[in-house]
């Protein structure tokens, strides 16, 4: 089995992508990665560390600031294009990882890979954690469509179900719709056309959430359009940074300064906590080959995880589960 | 001058609101306030100091699980329905606080007082504070229209900028378009097309905010949908509690019971800068006369605080500001 990864998309590539690659074949020994990017760079990262890495040569790198569309249909050397190239052609790769841009690598999925049959539009499905110890919550979808119907919130319902299902071995998730309000009656137009039919779905659908009990670790994933959904995973991001640097500066301020030091020791532990990247990356669901992007800042540690949560995700059937799903789902809402 | 202010509304009612109605006219001698609900019940906790304070007797109450609607319609004789009008056939009146259901404020407002020439939407515009010192954030709007078009948001950024103005003393507050992206041609339909027009108006338009930079403190005010505001605003309070409980936690299991309550101390100081309370209420922007929400679990200080909030903003014209623009904007928006 084999994952393809973009050695030259994130802040800290080649170099932390590559020793990423390493880190997971070295965990899982049926594990082929292939890297792509500049061959003479990646192998001198390498060294003599090359079993079960298979290297792409491509002379070009999509930065974040291109315009994804134009840089995937333009740039057919570049390391992602090169991987969702590997992807498509090569049926022994199961799934592609990228730390790069996060545009070029939804519309490189859309364009290269295309859609499972039934879904409309993929959703990326980040993880983040709550206060409940080793309990998180998945977004579906934040960010890859703003603008959505009812259909597309029931099929990141469906999608997001089994997936957590496979991340965290509950048999029924429990998905909730992100909500103004707990009141079934409360919404905007689309979340009060989309909560009845969540309820005829074959998922354990909750009810809705509002933004202030996303991090209670009382549901397991949360359904919402792509906009507010960017809106809800930004401003959680945004308070833990900010709250982060205030807690630092108190114990910077602070004239003992060995509590400091202890009050930042406790911190990290914290921090650590809150750290949404630790479990990897988050998959575009609904593409026919599996896709996890994964944080630009992605240091090997994390690069790993993510390749072997793709391991996890195909060894697990994702992919299948959600066909079956959209079958069942098409039948159910279409015979009332 | 007048306020009316409803005594029964929100969690603390009526003790902590007759008291800091108390608190109010003692600090503002030019000030009468006038309290609506159980007229003996007002009396007892007064007792002597009955100085610039009038009370209107109310028998009934609306609680928070009632259909906001309906409870304006048939409890006429309710605390919030007596202070509407109040306010609406008493030209002394300048404004209405109420700590009670916000959707019964909201309703209130718009079937008893009505709106602002030129306004579609009234819009409820909550402070925040910012990791910048002193530096506050204002979302408008944050939950009373879920559902909006391009034209509501033009009326919400002018409506807030002028209310920033007042509050914060800067003359052109930075105003910016809340988004899944700082680029120009990033968002969902309605952002895209409200970015141009906002670019139009007599306001210091400074283009997209994502959600992750909404505690900088860079800009003054954030324009959004009610749904998208809505979440914003919930996801701030559930993080910043989510993170004081995990800081508690750590606090509570640290042997060194002295640095616990040390760290506990810091702590308390973080929280109070968070508190989104402490700044009064949240103004319902474009109704005819002021309406300002003050929190369900107000305290007598915030409830004095929302008072004096009201009276600042009706000496410093907010409504005659926002027509003023209306007209303004409505020449400049049509004129092209």
């Amino acid at each position: 089995m084999k994952v393809v990864v973009d050695a030259f998309g994130g802040d800290n590539a080649p170099l932390e992508v590559v020793e990423g690659a390493v880190l997971a074949v070295s965990k899982n020994k049926k594990l082929t990665v292939v890297l792509t990017g500049d061959e003479n760079k990646i192998k001198d990262i390498l060294g003599e560390r090359n079993e079960r890495i298979e290297i792409v040569d491509a002379k070009d790198v999509i930065s974040n600031n291109e315009a994804p569309t134009l840089a995937i249909r333009q740039k057919k050397d570049s390391s992602l294009v090169r991987a969702f190239d590997v992807l498509k052609d090569d049926d022994k790769v199961v799934g592609l990882v990228s730390a790069g841009s996060t545009g070029a690598v939804l519309t490189g999925a859309i364009l290269k890979i295309g859609r499972i049959k039934g879904i409309s539009r993929p959703a990326l499905c980040p993880i983040l954690p709550t206060i409940k110890n080793d309990k998180t919550v998945m977004i579906c979808d934040s960010g890859a469509n703003v603008d959505c119907k009812s259909e597309h919130l029931l099929h990141f319902a469906i999608m997001a179900s089994a997936y957590s299902s496979i991340m965290t071995g509950q048999k029924e998730p429990k998905v909730a719709l992100l909500n103004n309000g707990t009141e079934e009656h409360k919404g905007n137009e689309l979340t009060k056309e989309t909560y009845p039919l969540l309820q005829k779905l074959p998922i354990n659908f909750v009810g809705n959430v509002e933004a202030r009990d996303v991090m209670s670790g009382d549901v397991d994933v949360i359904v919402t359009d792509g906009f507010a959904g960017n809106v809800l995973l930004k401003s959680v991001e945004g308070v833990a940074s900010g709250m982060s640097k205030l807690i630092k500066m108190e114990a910077k301020k602070n004239v003992f300064s060995m509590l400091g030091a202890l009050m930042m020791g406790k911190f990290k532990g914290l921090k650590a906590k809150m750290d949404i990247n630790k479990y990897g990356g988050a998959p575009f669901l609904g593409c026919k080959k599996l896709v996890v992007k994964t944080h630009g800042s992605a240091n090997r540690e994390i690069v790993c995880n993510t390749i072997l949560q793709v391991v996890k995700l195909h060894e697990n059937k994702l992919n299948e589960q959600i066909e079956k799903l959209v079958l069942e789902m098409n039948g159910e809402v279409n015979a009332e």
